[in-house]
């Protein structure tokens, strides 16, 4: 299994995020991945662009954060290529092996939607930093937190690949993964909650006038996995959720129709975090 | 083997080259080190970096230029990432599986130096394009062609890969490789010819004002394999090379002793094209 992810510091790496932050994301965006397929992955190599410009510091703070993906996901890095561009670029490139891939498409009719985490925080850290949004104190260290240090769940994903029968990295936003899943599984969705961190996202998105389902939906840049379970087997595998410290929650069912339907029965839209949209 | 290679239009791409030729000089790039270490290329990735401004038929360029490579070298492309950038920077990303590499650090003191091709010409494409050295119209049209059209020898070097004690692509320059290998494998070279195009380099580069020897020895972006090879299957491996309509050109040997000798007894130095040096 390889997968390539490039991050291009003007659109990937938000203000106030250091370069070693941004090393540590490029290698989590590939975890990622690997986590929602359920693929251990081995190692990984660096195609790195820096800018004549950059001071001996950024380099070695862009390896640190390299470093720091190295030690956390326990993935070795085996190579690269270094050249000079006008941005920094960091291109992870990771390979792993495995007999099972948990697919996109393989979702039925009368499965579970579930989800690894909540949706929404990291949309609102980014509304923080770019757009001046105000909120609580405790609140803004949750966002940025997620924001700067994204935390693939790579221990989870593992231990459910058995239980998905279909899963995407949410990285481009929660919407586009539900309607990936739905379109290639040939299934509809009825999401009956939306998953977020409940009345602090609710008062955040009132203060700065954004909306709470977009916030969840469309904003991107959260690494959880979405995916779908049987019922069958959904009280197995939040177990294993659980024995892990951490969660999976049910979002919603698939159905025999089409399109992804949202709990005030408003269809969601198939749109999110893309480049050069 | 992985093997990743960032092409960076603002440096790798030179005045006049096409995105498409920019597209296949990247998969060009990969399959040049696959060559040289005998393994066959299964399949790549891209990354693609490209600005927002550049046109569709651009980005259709690119993807025609990958295209021909994988018809060329005979490799399928399996999937990518696209993002926005500030220039247009395409990441290729190779993987091939082999039970043999040859080795940097393989060669043996007695051995011979081989080179599949020669040397200089693209570095006065490089001039003629950038400094507007001055040359006969032939001589343009095949310094232009290799700047352009860069044809690593795939096929020779799976051929060679059981005669070659060590190799190495040369696209950084044929005396960074001498001494890569050298070093690696603890030995000495003697260079005793510099393996160029003869007389018509030499008017170019005395028209010019340049050295024969900077433009062969330090030029780089030339797209061959420099190896060494044992005295005794050096005329086998000729003739592979010449059964399949090119060459293998003896240029020095290997010594017990330390550092790379050039024809007139001067070190050669170990530089060469390096980004950020």
């Amino acid at each position: 299994v390889l997968k390539s992810d490039m991050l291009v510091a003007r659109t990937d790496v938000p203000p106030g995020m250091t370069l070693r932050q941004a090393g540590r994301k490029s290698v989590a965006m590939c975890v990622s991945d690997f986590a929602a397929k359920g693929v251990p992955p081995e190692a990984f190599m660096v195609s790195l662009g820096v800018p004549r410009s950059l001071p001996d510091a950024g380099v070695k703070g862009l390896v640190k954060g390299l470093g720091d993906g190295m030690g956390e996901w326990g993935v070795r890095l085996i190579g690269g290529d270094t050249n000079e561009a006008d941005d920094v670029i960091v291109d992870c490139i990771m390979a792993g092996f495995s007999d099972h891939l948990v697919p996109r498409g393989g979702a039925r009719p009368g499965e579970l939607v579930v989800v690894t985490g909540e949706f929404g925080t990291t949309s609102a850290g980014l509304k923080i930093l770019l757009e001046g949004a105000r909120c609580e104190p405790a609140f803004r260290r949750a966002a940025l937190e997620n924001v700067y240090m994204p935390s693939p769940k790579l221990k989870l994903g593992l231990s459910l690949s058995g239980y998905l029968s279909s899963a995407m990295d949410s990285s481009d936003g929660l919407a586009i993964c539900l309607h990936a899943i739905a379109v290639m599984s040939g299934v509809g969705m009825k999401i009956r909650k939306l998953p977020h961190r409940g009345a602090e996202l609710e008062r955040f998105a009132k203060r700065n006038g954004y909306a709470v389902e977009d916030l969840v939906l469309y904003g991107g840049e959260e690494y959880e996995i979405v995916g779908t379970v049987s019922k069958r087997r959904i009280a197995e595998a939040q177990g294993v959720a659980s024995s892990l410290g951490t969660q999976l929650i049910v979002i919603g069912e698939t159905t025999r129709g089409t399109g992804v339907e949202s709990p005030n029965g408003i269809p969601i839209e198939n749109r999110g975090w893309v480049h050069l949209s």
